[in-house]
């Protein structure tokens, strides 16, 4: 049959993929094409909002350079990206019979446009801030296990913007890497680092996705929040942030990354000696936190 | 509420467009974000599988230029194309109440990637072939409303693939127009041109949708056709396509977008001469269709 009628035209498609090799692939494409089919459907789109979104994909595609994702971006504004990171979480948890005493693993959160592979590795307490502008911030736990564990010799990535909000990568082409380092946990699973306090910013709202922000009467801010990615062998890598529970968009992250058991109180300290020994002229924070990683299966 | 389960989370991103100032983008939105999410959760998608759709989409958005949209050939491929054009025309048939004795309109189907706007207006009967390889072909007929008036002064915009499939656009950054020109209706409606009978040919598979393709197990030829566009006062513009019953693919067109009513029966003549007087020392053909146009609201 050559015709189809509008409501058959996604099985159609889908019939069209009898020979996929790929059963995974024949899988996702065909509920692809069902959804996309009935979106189209519903909303009964019009030839000239057809090309707006043409249009809108085409920008979106080529915003994206080697530093810029506005794919990812766009993933993130719409809650994918973190539904991604819950349905993969769910299903590690799945997989495995947690021990009865055990407690619950750090929770994921999105990776984020502006993880940058290569950052330099520092020896535990290091400074990342280098003279960077922002309120000083102490950051120290442990990581172990679920059983409380300590994971010895974890690499601990750690990166975020600065004091008004830009992440290194978005500074230009030649801009060199800044507020990132590797840190590496000590025999108790301990670690510790000096940053900044994390400030509230917006994602990058200068192409077609603030534009899709705007247009949905959407503010483009994440509250503030250090990322952090946790690789130990014998563990399952861990991506996830510390959010501080002071910051403004905490309740209204434009990426909605946020999850309660990543909240972290920053506490406020007068000038004076920090626990490592460090004297500081001005008014420092500390974030600790523990992280609890997943043995691999 | 900072946090979300999976299932709520498309809600949240509803939600949060509480203030969008249009009321159709805020519902446009809200139902792709709804499917966008249930696509998501009903495949379970793994963070790879993201990334190689954050990637395959990138790369559909690299590939566009000046000539070359590949995410209309995505959207083609996908069925979706098709299935805007046959919600816009059944929205057009909704919105009218046809005469008692008045035929049903011709059918529209997908513009498709190739449309060059500017092309050259022509004479009546001119060959558009310019002796371009390919079987001598000769379309005629008339151009109607659906009561039967003749639509005069219409602007019948034609063009095709050549012999071996290809478009002027795919010949590179300087190759001139080929195989396409306006032409315009008589005062009875008439229209006519010499151009070739067309060939069935492959979408532009080099690209990610290409390898898309393959991956679905699915062949990218689209049977021959002439495309056409009719522009007139009074009436709704419609893009069309002309198929050729004989062609391969007639069954399983690579983009959907075969309808019953637009394949035609190309004639089949010894040489000789033509009925315009043009005379043959091959075989030619004859392609006869007249379009019913829709009055304008």
């Amino acid at each position: 049959m050559a015709e189809y009628a509008a409501q058959d035209l996604a099985q159609a498609v889908i019939d069209r993929m009898a020979d996929a090799p790929n059963p995974r692939f024949k899988e996702v494409m065909s509920a692809l094409v069902k959804h996309a089919h009935a979106f189209v459907r519903e909303v009964q789109l019009t030839p000239d909002e057809w090309m707006q979104g043409i249009q809108f994909l085409t920008q979106v595609g080529q915003m994206c350079d080697e530093k810029r994702q506005e794919f990812i971006l766009l993933s993130d504004t719409l809650g994918i990206s973190m539904l991604v990171v819950a349905i993969d979480q769910a299903r590690g948890a799945a997989a495995r019979t947690p021990a009865p005493d055990e407690q619950p693993p750090t929770e994921a959160t999105v990776l984020g446009p502006f993880y940058w592979e290569g950052a330099p590795e520092l020896a535990a307490g290091a400074d990342i801030a280098e003279g960077a502008a922002g309120e000083p911030a102490w950051y120290h736990g442990r990581v172990t296990d679920t059983a409380g564990r300590p994971v010895a010799n974890a690499a601990l990535d750690v990166w975020s913007g600065d004091a008004e909000g830009f992440y290194d990568l978005q500074k230009g082409a030649d801009a060199p890497m800044q507020l990132r380092a590797r840190f590496r946990t000590d025999a108790d699973g301990r670690y510790s680092f000096w940053s900044i306090k994390p400030t509230y910013y917006p994602v990058p709202a200068d192409g077609p996705v603030g534009k899709m922000l705007r247009g949905m009467g959407r503010h483009p801010n994440r509250p503030g929040h250090m990322h952090t990615m946790l690789q130990a062998e014998g563990h399952q890598t861990l991506v996830t942030h510390l959010f501080d529970a002071d910051s403004p968009y905490i309740d209204s992250d434009a990426v909605f990354g946020v999850r309660n058991s990543l909240i972290v109180d920053f506490g406020k300290h007068a000038p004076g000696t920090a626990p490592d020994g460090r004297v500081l002229n001005k008014t420092w924070y500390d974030c600790a936190y523990d992280f609890r990683l997943v043995p691999a299966a």
